[in-house]
């Protein structure tokens, strides 16, 4: 039985992000392309399917692997990249990369078992593919070392196969989504309140072999410390490690898949801790003359014990292109939540350490209303400075993409470094990622930075580098500005990547920061997990 | 120039727990013998040094190496074993394990990587040795596939290299014991907090390769979570992390050499998350009749966000053996703190909730002292359960070698299930455990148990079996009380240790709990950082 009132599925894009109906529409293009100099009078337009030369597969699997095999083009060129930048701009100029030759979409583990086991007796490469929003490369095959690339996608496999509501714990197939993890776990009372940026286009899995960040910044961020025992498919057998509230057995077995992006194995389920919804929440957004003594402020909150669950420091560019302050000042978005007890006294004490630093409280900005909408992964809006910068959080992705289609180049990396290194960091990548885009695009570039997430010792930045590309040559701009701040971050000791993965844009800086000896290690780890070399090739290892 | 008040060092026992000036006398011995049916009439003699067969060093390092080690006989038969029970029990029958050829003791890293070369070149084993407090049978060789044994001592390497006062991190070698590092950190106001029980006794370098656990029993207690880097020695070439607050660069390399317990690299220094002392603290004691109410109200807490510093259960066996409670009662020992505000609102929380399950606050056992001290590692009474529980925790080991001493068998093992599992699993470690332990010895035996570490999906219980050994076969009892809690450990899924380690007591446990995949990649890790298979032998993997 059909119902008239049955909702109509929004469709997604093959090449941009998110959803078809939320891409800026040709006036909304026009107004961006207008905040930047130099950029096209006019947007490219949409790239179509129809225009690609979509080959025919090199392969053709065995009947009984057929019926988890797409060789529709439209399904393979959705699965052909990213939604990097980069991947937006070859989209745009018809230069996708390489397109895979089938997609397939297993249902359960032993599908995914016997699709490695085919893959490599045939010398297929496999690229695990979750929701897709791979910003760093994660999800395309580069180079030709293989017969033909089968993109894994794992979508099919979405289920919250059990919940413990003793344990507050639940067992969820890796091809979630956010909001489909989130709606059968809702029923339960009960939430992961794993809100990364690109929460509705990217799945458990995803987050898992990514190490992903969500936007809390302290304390229930790193989606790491959420695992309670994991299951890979490698092609040498299944791992499952056990539900354990801790253990001290030897080194973590889940550490090592955690973050492997798909090399050593697919993560296929978790026992992922969960907790209550909350209930209690409260929130503030105080604006700062001074950025440096807002950094002293943010380091403050970050080395007491009160946790704030929003903790996220707007400079001045940011703050403006949000709508968070009109004035000049960097903004600190403080919120607390909690599904025990008021947290309107931590809020206080924080307020009161932000303003020892120089923090001024803006008029209706202090209250329960805001920070509860703000650290809300779905929808929900807020008032003031906090609500428009949870606005703008949502919707950037979207407008990065109608500048895109302006021509613009628009780069998004985020670091951490130790306190000590904050500041100079901070300057350098302005001063010096600023030069080698204004260089590479011989156009004025803005580079604007955000606090994401704080730690006691350090804390990790979000930057934002925006010029007006070269027409046709956008990629190589992008190629200028990204070796520049991969050489700005290593000089000051921060890491490539705070939580967007290494993939295959990031293996320059990753190659130079990781430690030898942990390279021999992994690439071993790798060679007996992966005895023909087909998962991601490229990603953390050749 | 000596001073008269210089404090004479305090002298270690090379077979027994800590210092010999705090070893029981005959009287003490005689007491504690008298709690357990069928123990000597009198106690063992004190194991000497003398009527062990040290052997000569079957290899003889190259003069530059020379004035690194050490064959003296005391030495080499202190670095022979570590401080379990059977440990213990094999040094009072004269039976240690095997005497090392060879002590080192190393001053810098560079010396380590002479040491491993010239031991992988020769065919020698080394192992490393912190404080040598293994419970595990850690610290020793077993079996004759290396010519030679080399005890790789740490403890020369003992000092805090650099302290960052911004980022609240600190350098530090890992051959430093818990006091001597706290020592060196109290001149800035800092401290790392990390007690395990065996504080005094063990190294910086021992608690990261064991992945130890300190007392605190929610937040502030793996040492894993406190790492912001790591320096390895491995025979493949020094790994060396960069000081970082969070990364998300492909799997964490210091997670795979925590817990890796010397098999893959020699830990010699790490970069610490350290804090601020605390300035608040508040903690109460509550009496339970049922124990399983106990438990329930302990999970209540933990799945707060109150964070208690202190949230220890001690089941009735506990609460009498340490004085806490005599009159059958489990008792509920809760304690808070916080460099930063008051903790009297969460402790009155966590009290009220205990309440609401059945706890009963003693007379004079609320306060601000009492978990203060409870929260020390070092000294510091408290009064009333919090105080005599303290007390019994530092005196346990030494009771044991007491214990020992009149002939008992006493066995402590920890291990960690989700909050599902806990209750079936106490009582079948009870039942089974004692039934073996009985069996075994002929003897009436005792199981007690307390839970250490609480999480929100889970909890650490510590048990204590104690039985009259048969003479000479003591060691024969313990394997058969070993055997039995590792079998009933494994069919509830509860892992075979929480922060004791694996060494070579657990490995029959552990290389069934951990998943093959994993152990593939750990076996392959190992051949390329250790290609000599020198270190540590027989700990981890073959």
């Amino acid at each position: 039985m059909t119902s008239a009132a049955e909702p109509v599925p929004r469709l997604r894009s093959w090449w941009g992000w998110g959803y078809q109906d939320a891409h800026p529409d040709e006036a909304e293009c026009l107004a961006l392309g207008a905040l930047l100099p130099g950029t096209l009078a006019r947007p490219l337009p949409v790239p179509r399917v129809a225009d690609l030369a979509v080959g025919r597969p090199a392969v053709t699997p065995p009947p009984s692997l057929a019926r988890l095999v797409s060789g529709d083009p439209g399904d393979r060129a959705a699965h052909a990249m990213g939604k990097a930048y980069r991947d937006i701009a070859r989209a745009l100029r018809g230069r996708p990369g390489r397109i895979p030759d089938l997609v397939s979409r297993p249902t359960g583990d032993l599908e995914v078992a016997d699709l490695l086991d085919w893959a490599g007796a045939h010398g297929v490469a496999v690229v695990p593919f979750g929701g897709g929003s791979s910003v760093v490369g994660g999800v395309e095959y580069r180079g030709d070392a293989h017969r033909a690339v089968l993109s894994l996608d794992l979508t099919s496999m979405d289920r919250v196969l059990e919940v413990d509501p003793t344990g507050r714990s639940a067992r969820i197939q890796a091809g979630a989504l956010g909001p489909v993890l989130e709606d059968q776990l809702r029923p339960h009372g009960l939430t992961l309140r794993h809100f990364p940026q690109s929460f509705e286009f990217s799945t458990l899995g995803g987050w898992l072999a990514t190490r992903a960040g969500g936007h809390y910044a302290t304390g229930h961020t790193r989606i790491d410390n959420f695992v309670q025992s994991l299951r890979v498919v490698t092609p040498a057998g299944t791992s499952t490690s056990w539900r354990l509230p801790a253990s001290g057995a030897g080194p973590s077995p889940d550490r090592l898949f955690l973050g492997s992006e798909g090399t050593l194995g697919v993560i296929t389920e978790a026992w992922m801790r969960v907790q209550e919804r909350p209930r209690h929440k409260a929130s503030a957004a105080l604006a700062f003359t001074d950025f440096r003594r807002a950094l002293d402020a943010v380091r403050a909150v970050a080395q007491t014990d009160l946790a704030p669950a929003n903790c996220r420091l707007l400079d001045p560019g940011e703050a403006l292109f949000s709508g968070a302050s009109k004035d000049g000042s960097s903004v600190l978005v403080l919120g607390f939540e909690s599904a025990h007890g008021p947290v309107d006294g931590r809020l206080a004490a924080a307020v009161e350490l932000a303003r020892e630093h120089g923090g001024r409280v803006a008029a209706g900005e202090e209250g329960a209303a805001g920070a509860g909408a703000a650290a809300e992964g779905a929808a929900g809006a807020g008032s003031g400075a906090v609500g428009a910068w949870r606005a703008a959080f949502l919707r950037m992705p979207y407008l990065r993409d109608g500048l895109a289609r302006m021509g613009a180049v628009v780069e998004t990396f985020e670091t951490a470094a130790t306190w000590d290194r904050i500041p100079a960091l901070i300057e350098a990548v302005r001063a010096e990622v600023g030069a080698a885009a204004r260089a590479a695009a011989g156009q004025p570039a803005t580079v604007n930075c955000r606090l994401t997430h704080v730690y006691p010792d350090g804390a990790a930045p979000y930057f934002t580098v925006a010029v007006a590309g070269r027409p046709g040559d956008e990629v190589a701009v992008w190629d200028d500005i990204k070796a520049a701040a991969t050489d700005v971050l290593h000089r000051h000791r921060a890491t490539v990547t705070h939580h967007h993965a290494v993939g295959r844009d990031h293996r320059p800086g990753y190659d130079r920061q990781r430690p030898e000896p942990f390279a021999l290690a992994l690439r071993a780890a790798k060679g007996a997990l992966d005895p023909h070399g087909i998962l991601n090739p490229g990603v953390l290892l050749d």
